[in-house]
């Protein structure tokens, strides 16, 4: 059901039916620590460059997420799917391997949100009973995509913040939950549906600085967040977590402060940004995470999982954007970025 | 309604209710000749990059729908765009302009039909009025990004197309239409809408030459139309025209001999190809045009006008796309390719 301009409150039972994620090295050594699903041996995962590398990644968590659910390739009828690389490759050769309808999809590191709002419009029309939504990014392969080679070793800005090399996926179905449930001690079990989403719009205010871009994505995550308070008649506390993605220890501070002059305060113990939260200090990232496997497999190998033992039951998850190239701001333009919200709620199995 | 695996019915009425479309001069010099709706002065257009060029081409294409339409920037509630720079940047620097929100896509050259099945059902289930689906390309900005600097000079291969310099934008909305009918002199005036469509999967059969990308996408295309056919229990003489996106004429050679292998005919007078028709055999595009603009261009520019003339009735579009990137062949990967097909048809006005 359409609520505002931009907002969608779904009325089936969207459950997400399995989730799957894989990190490297350094992720794994984060503060999310072991909830991953599975971790690279290195940055090249047998592979010859670090784009084949990403490409795997992103088909080994899709097959993982299938797996998981205990269901078959062929029960996915889309893939939707996006990631970083020129042309979105890793999504493109990683969808060769299943039979199903393929969505490519770009806003950069929001991806995940554009995948899952899509997808579960899909499946909300009943023109899908299963779908897959995926994200994936590569330190490595961004590196040398967006900035420069590794090998030449350049100083990192202050602002600047670390691409994720990982991958989320999650399954999401009309039908009922097979999931496991991975605490046999607790009392009662917990699925998790997807009930709200607000699209965002693109909003530039002006940085051009691309070391800074959670100074350019904070705006675009401002106005997402209030355009979903106000259609949903909402406020931040009213969900146990308010979950942006990777703005980044800088650019949350900045949310923090846009927030507070609409009227809306984000309290310490309610939100949170994943790109803020994904590394410890000592691993020098400078402001954290970024990239479209940052928000995804944060929020399929961590968060997800709290939910479904029931540690956590309403999250507005906020994937953010930066939807820059290399060229662009080569080119003097500024950098429009985009970010929009899902709401995930747990329910108790019968 | 969803009909086998991949396809949907749309029982809403989903009206065209504008369309737009900017060329370069090569491109009006074309077999689709003045049936565009502007022309590019040179293909610079006043700005200092081919990037920066399509960026205003698809702006202004946009534009240009919504004012043909008589609504306001406002009245449209997404933007379903996508276009072949890396990271789709025309697309994300367009959205800029308009306050809708903002849904990126990448199929490469398939684009077109993904944004228009999208936006169709964002309208049937009732989560927008009225919609937006656009896609550019660049003949300038594409060969550098692409392949080589124009001011290499280097020699074409006999398999190669020329990417179309232009863009096409229609406006969906299950509100009724207001279009004005273009022929006075016409007893009859017609509306056209978005009535079925197949998602299309992705199908790889190893074409490694990125310079014969009609040979990698005919096999998407094929079965991207033997699903339409079989979910929708038509064969290719149902449809006034089926339309392939930019095949070129190696590509819809091979597609007619591949469905001919599956028992489909595709008749002379009911099949053609976007590319294949775009340029003059004078004008030495060896196979004819590519682009995600291609199929955009000439379906917005050329074949919807003659819809709304009553002179076709029913086209199925499917633009195709080869999803490749400059590095995946230099990579040793071969083509992905997808095709997604979208039934446009007549209906009488009161």
């Amino acid at each position: 059901m359409r609520v505002g301009k931009r907002s969608i409150k779904f009325e089936s039972k969207i459950n997400v039916i399995s989730s799957f994620s894989i990190v490297a090295k350094k992720e794994r050594d984060g503060n999310f620590g072991l909830s991953f699903d599975r971790c690279l041996s290195n940055d090249l995962w047998g592979e010859k460059s670090y784009e084949k590398a990403e490409c795997k990644i992103m088909r080994e968590t899709i097959m993982g997420a299938i797996k998981k659910a205990k269901i078959l390739k062929e029960d996915i009828d889309y893939l939707l799917a996006g990631d970083l690389l020129n042309e979105i490759t890793a999504s493109s050769l990683a969808a060769r391997c299943f039979p199903c309808g393929f969505l490519g999809l770009y806003n950069a590191c929001s991806t995940f949100g554009e995948a899952v709002i899509l997808g579960s419009l899909l499946l909300e029309s009943k023109n899908a009973s299963t779908i897959a939504a995926c994200t994936s990014s590569h330190f490595s392969s961004a590196e040398r995509q967006y900035r420069f080679p590794l090998e030449l070793g350049n100083q990192r800005t202050p602002t600047s913040q670390w691409t994720v090399t990982g991958s989320g996926c999650v399954l999401l179905s009309c039908l009922d939950s097979k999931i496991i449930i991975p605490n046999p001690s607790m009392q009662k079990s917990y699925g998790v549906k997807v009930t709200e989403a607000t699209i965002g719009r693109v909003v530039d205010m002006g940085v051009v600085d691309a070391s800074n871009m959670g100074a350019a994505m904070a705006p675009a995550a401002a106005d997402t967040l209030i355009t979903h308070f106000q259609d949903m008649e909402t406020k931040p506390t009213d969900y146990d977590l308010v979950l942006t993605g990777d703005l980044g220890k800088h650019g949350k501070k900045l949310l923090e402060i846009l927030m507070k002059d609409e009227g809306y305060q984000l309290p310490e113990d309610t939100y949170n940004d994943c790109g803020a939260m994904y590394y410890k200090e000592k691993q020098h990232t400078i402001q954290g995470g970024s990239g479209a496997g940052c928000s995804s497999s944060a929020f399929c190998g961590y968060f997800l999982k709290k939910m479904f033992r029931g540690e956590i039951n309403k999250i507005l998850l906020v994937p953010t954007g930066a939807l820059l190239s290399k060229d662009t701001p080569l080119q003097k333009e500024s950098i429009p970025s985009i970010a929009h919200a899902v709401c995930f709620e747990t329910f108790e199995m019968q």
